[in-house]
């Protein structure tokens, strides 16, 4: 699978600077990067090992061209066109056929094109699409739809009647279309509410290992096209997640809470229930939204980190913080 | 599966006003219920969709009963009449025998009311009561007990010697019964202590998708009866819960903390380890929890979101603090 | 698998205060151990259950040893003796063979001496080493190394190519290997980058129920000999973490971060993306690490629990703490 470099320079609207017929089969890091290989720079802390890649080809912005005398592919986006070389030169493997060793309900109906691997289960009235890949162990619930080309890894859970788009990647140990955590309080004791919704998943999604993502209580749970899911979120009943809004792992989202197109929210941040996130937000790491955010724009919360030591002493004087407000007027209106 | 309004107010303990030979056959919510359904309203910002429903019936308190001119079930706690009556109009689906691809030791015993489903693995000695169903792929290790009319969802993990009560819901990708993260330190290296207990679940406890409760290191680690956990919450060995208390999405308890009866923990808080956390205590989302707590009521920890450059000064304002409240004193002193 | 006194104490290199020949066949905690059952005391809160425990021994280090009539072994280390012996007297099972309900590919390479459980899933070109346990429903992808002794729990996912090193415990739920969370941005829309590099584990690692660790995008995912990660980690792609570092529950460590040797992590610790953390740094739960550290030492962030009313005044206020500082400063000034 390799191509010249002037082949790949067209293929992402670049241009070549060196060496136009320079063979290229695979990638690498700048670092590693040696015959036959190309890498990519976007500026910043990899300057020197740029200009010092053993690497055929580069491929960077007009801006950087002249950091290295290696050959270089100058493009607008390098980290985009690096992202579709890389994906050119490393084609995913495609399987069809039903593996014998596989469970499939005769009602399912299964495209021919389609792959469900070793010790899978699919239910009753499920639809997988054409070029579906569903690898081994994964168990789809009954009537479930699987859009086309959407590739499941080992140990996906999809529960009955979740609804997948086109161009899924869903990794391992991911739960789609769990019950939602809906109970009433019956006295002190809690009582299960039926979650009777459903998940729908728009295309082009990425959903990350051991995600969790709950059904609706009534109405349905809605990820957008192009959203994308880092490891190990979780998103409660009748969350909506709006188009190509991108979440990295760790995050919570209470129930019912609506999130923009457009957003980044970084790890580890939690948001509650029944919120209104607008578009363009982005949230950084480890924050708690637990109020509506009506403006586009960039939110934070948290502390930073110091030494124990010196820490301890700030940390008890935040037990003292309205206190000393209240003390710093008195002396100020006198 | 359709009643009169009148047989299911009959159901909850309530009265209708209005149509009391209405037929409904399924819930709905207020925004999109039509003919034949019923939807529930308990206040705050679905005012006006309560007003304006097209569903045929809504469960409401008396509060309430006079903003619709819908038929109404009228009743002290309508969240929990519709839990109830949602339930009714919605029986779960109930399964027995042993699909033909599930891998049963023989040694198990597998009441013959119960279900096992494909790809599920039985170990020896496991006890399976009346009305239980695995669903399928889970595993279920050597002398489990799983008690009447539970129901483990699909890749629900169950290690060995692991005890569950009755009427448990465990969702996919929870383990149960993992070991505990018990170390002793040899000059830096980490020694593994064999982790001995077991894992004791009561009845009416649910436990959400990709949740972990660690086996107890000598002594077990104990979950009460009508104890309910979301999903990702990670509980470690020897941790006590007691009845009826609730925990919210992501939480992570450390080894050997116990917690009262009666409590709700919100999403993301974390609870260190050896504490103990008496009954009808409430913990607000994402809070950290490091001394115990002997006195009922609500605690929280955390700062407030802000748009991030506002946030930036105060943060770093908070590595000032003690020495913020120093020269505070001493203005106060002169 | 009972030893004498003795015996126990030969092994650990102890010396036994009391009868060297009295018998024990198993471990328990000091408030339950009685006949033939030995405990450990290490000091704290458990002094009156060692003094008045029912064991027929108890290991100590020398300092405690006079706070006890029964039997001792008097060792430095006692959590590391009693770790030691714990193992002895409770070996793992050990099965060999391949459960007839796996699924291994033909070209699959395993050792006589280990052992498939029933619904595994072995790809090709795997290679599986002497003494490896792969309990029932793992999936181990193409070209993956188990070395010598490991032990999979059940429903562990391995992704293609991943390499681990000796006596390895991964418990359920884990996944590794799966891809990192790299995108270009492409206009607002997020294009995958192909996650290229593995996972290498070294030797004598254990990773916890449901952690997750994400292949590198070009280089490699790298864990540590003797590293030891709890439940419901989130390790990102290129991530380094160096020799017996410990990690405690619901860490996540965003990508290209490198950690250094002999670190502890409590739990619920964020660290962001593309830092260096120097050897023996510690920091504590639920810290938010946003920059590298390059002393040695304890770290922490965050704000303490308090009342919730209590906590309201505080909160608000340290949205107008850079404004105290400022008017402090007037004051002193004027």
């Amino acid at each position: 699978m390799s191509h010249t470099l002037e082949e790949l320079a067209n293929y992402v609207g670049g241009r070549v600077e060196g060496d136009t017929t320079c063979v290229i089969d695979s990638v690498a890091s700048l670092g590693t990067a040696g015959s036959q290989q190309l890498s990519f720079y976007t500026g910043g802390k990899f300057k020197q090992a740029f200009s010092g890649t053993a690497a055929d080809a580069v491929i960077v912005s007009s801006k950087h061209a002249n950091l290295s005398s290696t050959n270089l592919i100058v493009v607008e986006n390098p980290m985009l066109a690096f992202a579709l070389i890389a994906k050119k030169l490393n084609p995913a493997s495609v399987l069809s056929g039903i593996h014998p060793d596989a469970s499939v309900d005769p009602t399912a109906n299964i495209d021919a094109s389609a792959y469900v691997g070793a010790q899978s289960v699919i239910g009753a009235g499920v639809e997988i699409k054409a070029g579906v890949m569903v690898e081994a162990s994964c168990v789809i619930g009954q009537d479930c739809v699987i859009g086309e080309n959407s590739r499941l890894h080992a140990h996906v859970t999809i529960s009955d009647k979740t609804i997948i788009g086109k161009n899924a990647i869903i990794y391992s140990g991911a739960v789609i279309g769990s019950d939602g955590f809906g109970m009433a309080n019956d006295q002190g004791r809690w009582i299960k509410i039926p979650q009777l919704g459903i998940v729908e998943i728009g295309d082009d999604v990425e959903i990350g290992a051991n995600t969790t993502i709950d059904r609706g209580a009534l109405d349905n749970t809605v990820i957008g096209n192009g959203v994308k899911l880092d490891n190990q979120i979780q998103i409660a009943h009748n969350v909506k997640i709006g188009d190509h809004t991108a979440i990295a792992g760790c995050v919570g989202i209470a129930g019912s809470t609506v999130i923009g197109q457009y957003c980044t929210i970084a790890g580890g941040v939690g948001i509650t229930g029944q919120l209104e996130i607008t578009d363009n937000v982005h949230i950084t790491a480890m924050s708690l939204v637990t109020q509506s955010i009506s403006e586009s724009g960039a939110y934070s919360s948290g502390t930073p980190l110091q030494e124990n030591a010196k820490w301890q002493r700030n940390y008890i004087r935040f037990t003292q913080l309205d206190d000393i407000a209240k003390r710093l007027k008195r002396i100020e209106t006198e």
